[in-house]
């Protein structure tokens, strides 16, 4: 499954906070890390409009940042509404099945490590070298 | 749960993934992302060695850097062997129960979404500003 490369959002609520990003595809997530929504940000204008994923990210970025997006959680769905975005005020997600929820997660946990290898590395300079493979044998 | 803070290191292998890192309490998890082995570096000593977490992270930082590490998966247990650490050539890892082990995920996306916050601050510079909260309704 392809990984996220970022950003990653944290929606700190009252009662919980949830991480909202977007796939490579374009799809945007929501989860509590045991729990995945997904939707298509870019499908939910009436014009059918589709903006690409470095679009999303600034979108979901600027509404975020700004404190400008709410969720709402049904049973089996999500609503992330973005009033400030005319294109897509609101985005429905689905709640995805366990199995392709751990594997969402999965590939989410190894794009957040890759990311955090990625801002070291532009931290530690040029000079410092990324860590390198392990052996591994099964028993 | 508490945290981690990191750093997480990513032992790439043959076979697969893992992520390796320190929990505030000194425990050393290793997980694919789905399942979790956990143990105590500091505990594995004959004579009953415990070095505080900066240094167990500093000790698997060196370890994984230079590819001195080995991980060997067995039915409900793991080992995780550092050679080049007199103190802790081997260290048994046990597997988490699937409850403990979603609870420790949960707490390891937010540690390092943390961790990915706490970076990008560094690389902008202190005049941005972290994302802020946003609202939240259950439905």
């Amino acid at each position: 499954m392809a990984e996220p490369a970022g950003p990653f959002h944290v929606l700190r609520t009252g009662t919980g906070r949830f991480l909202c990003y977007c796939g490579p595809d374009g799809t945007v997530y929501v989860t509590d890390a045991m729990e995945v929504w997904a939707g298509e940000l870019g499908g939910c204008s009436a014009l059918g409009f589709r903006c690409p994923p470095e679009e999303l990210g600034a979108m979901l970025r600027a509404a975020l940042v700004h404190g400008a997006a709410a969720l709402s959680l049904g049973p089996g769905s999500a609503t992330l509404r973005l009033p400030e975005e005319p294109q897509c005020p609101a985005l429905a997600l689905a709640q995805l099945p366990a199995a392709e929820a751990r594997s969402q997660l999965q590939a989410l946990v190894f794009g957040m490590a890759g990311c955090i290898e990625s801002l070291e590395r532009r931290l530690e300079g040029p000079s410092k070298k990324a860590p390198s493979g392990v052996n591994f044998e099964d028993s």
